[in-house]
């Protein structure tokens, strides 16, 4: 098997997983609990709280822990607004964000908000120029993240901050950058963060939304009070202790990790690219060390994915978040390429467990795969 | 050690553990991924959905998997009424829901609905005679627990359903009930039903709502729409299936463990009761099988609870879930009690790993540590 689709789920890294267990059968108690097992509880998720505030820098605000990814978008997205709905109603939001931060801004719209969708250029970068334009005494938000799952393309996120200059909160969506390049809320100038558990290898079902102190919050999910009144729920303990130790071993690692798979990820980018009307979608150069995401002309992405599977290749057409509803990716709608173009893209994640001989394999069966879709292809003419 | 906190937090039976295992570092697919590794993914979420709907007779409807209860009863409140309310305003809650109830239920006051309380007797057992006297034309909801974690108190739920007869939507909460009684949607006549993981030994961070197919919702947390657009986020695979092997288990083996743990209980009760100035909280019979709820005059159940943890026994003083608010219960307060009764309250919770050996450990150090606060105390004369 040579797995290829790390952007849609990764294992847990064994070491996150020794982590874990104590907390699911002996270590077990509520942190909420006045007595031995609540404490020790209570102090896991502490430490685990540090551990993922330290990944990002984020000393300087609070990690609060949510069931993923999505619900801390939709606690920055949905909380910040409805907080801050005095201030003004006027928010900007990427035209490449995930789903789980445009649903939430379409939400809020009918809530009788305003939502702008800033515009990209033809590699996925968001125009800062038109934030700036934008930019009103009313605008509370704005949301960009920090790299594109899908394309890869880097965000000028710094450039962004200097543009807002604290005149709105700035929402960077992190699940895709955080442990493949440097996240540091200080030098982005983030005031709300969002970091995935399983994205650096810890369980999956747990997230945080990282929050600069002075920015105010509502709840999504109402109930206990817990997570300081932001995230009700029974905390998920062993989970968060799990993310801890994911963050723990992200900091330690991520830099040489990051080459290696560059490295990897160049050869595979060098090579599939001399297949005819092949185009790579994303940044050439700004772009995550394990992305590649590649067009072929004629044939459709998902045809390419389940004969891959056939090899023992495992990749992915685009959002697998989103792959059911048969929608072209709005990533690459937004970066301007037709409907047709869009259904022929294969996207290949790298990751931790990948090697050398992996992307031998690839490189040894894509090119057929290609030719003999192409030649079922009406499309295709020789 | 001695536990007798089960309500707050449960151990993961080694069995659901066992099940849980693979999906983390092998089979760590996602299931909207177009290959072997996500169809292996999506068949074991499915799998666990049949399992936790078999659970409760809930083939007339769908599990939509969330993050745990109190997600799950912010799913049934907020998302049934906000998707309702076309049809009407009016809501009534009873007075001893959970907090993920109560709190959902302020919200919605705030967005313009109309939320009663029904109040309940001494006992902790709902008013019946109050909905049916408040039930309106416009009522589209009616939230009622089908048991209460704190007091134990078994709610009169068919005949809720009855006085009901279809004009409202019933929602029941059924995170204490399912696997102390049996919970079966089609007797109790639920529109929708939330079931707890971690409640029946199954890892936390879990939970579901059960759904009638007629019931429509509006999903609470937005984004790549899976869990037929109900719940989304990237489905968190291996407490799915954790869950529904816990559920599995829970089926075969609840009435027997219910036997088991109701005569330990009532060994419990019997002789507590014996300690001069203790009462019962909650229903004398309509109780949970593994609830023993009892206040002391003149004390403290903080001072109880830590005293016991020091001789290797934990409990609760109520609601872990809110304790850190320092509020008296508003169950107990519901229930009639004055702030300093419900203060003087201590919660046993019996579950699967407690033995008789607990049990006499338990009424060992008991009597003692109820005698020695109370020395102590400046309210106590002898």
């Amino acid at each position: 098997m040579a797995y290829f689709d790390y952007t849609s789920a990764k294992p847990v890294d064994e070491r996150v997983l020794e982590a874990m267990l104590p907390y699911m059968t002996e270590s077990f108690g509520n942190p909420s609990s006045v007595h031995s097992y609540g404490f020790k509880a209570r102090e896991a998720v502490q430490e685990a709280r540090e551990k993922v505030a330290k990944l990002v820098n984020g000393g300087g605000g609070t990690v609060v822990f949510t069931s993923g990814a999505t619900e801390a978008n939709n606690l920055a997205i949905i909380g910040y607004a409805m907080r801050n709905a005095r201030k003004g109603k006027h928010i900007l939001v990427s035209a490449v964000e995930h789903m789980s931060v445009i649903n939430p801004a379409k939400f809020l719209q009918k809530q009788g908000f305003e939502v702008e969708y800033i515009p990209v250029g033809k590699y996925g970068e968001v125009d800062v120029s038109f934030i700036d334009q934008k930019l009103r005494d009313d605008t509370i938000l704005v949301s960009v993240q920090h790299a594109n799952n899908e394309i890869g393309t880097i965000q000028p996120v710094e450039e962004i901050s200097e543009v807002l200059a604290g005149k709105a909160a700035l929402h960077i969506d992190a699940t895709a950058s955080v442990g493949q390049i440097e996240v540091d809320v200080e030098k982005i100038g983030a005031d709300m963060l969002t970091i995935s558990s399983n994205d650096i290898y810890g369980p999956k079902g747990v997230g945080a939304l990282w929050i600069r102190k002075e920015a105010k919050l509502q709840p999504v999910i109402l109930g206990g009070g817990q997570e300081n009144g932001l995230r009700s729920g029974s905390e998920n303990v062993p989970s968060i202790v799990g993310f801890g130790k994911a963050a723990e071993i992200t900091a330690m690692e991520w830099r040489e990790e990051a080459e290696r798979l560059r490295r990897l990820r160049d050869r595979i980018i060098d090579n599939v690219l001399k297949i005819e009307e092949s185009y790579l979608n994303g940044h050439p150069e700004k772009r995550l060390p394990n992305n590649v995401n590649v067009r072929f002309s004629y044939i459709e992405g998902e045809s390419i994915v389940l004969s891959l599977d056939m090899a023992g290749i495992q990749a992915s057409t685009g959002s697998a978040c989103s792959s059911k509803t048969l929608q072209p990716s709005h990533v690459l709608m937004a970066c301007g390429l037709k409907h047709e173009e869009a259904h022929g893209t294969l996207l290949l994640t790298l990751g931790r467990y990948n090697t050398d001989e992996d992307v031998d394999r690839l490189l040894e069966v894509l090119p057929g795969v290609i030719e003999r879709l192409r030649s079922m292809s009406p499309l295709y003419r020789r």
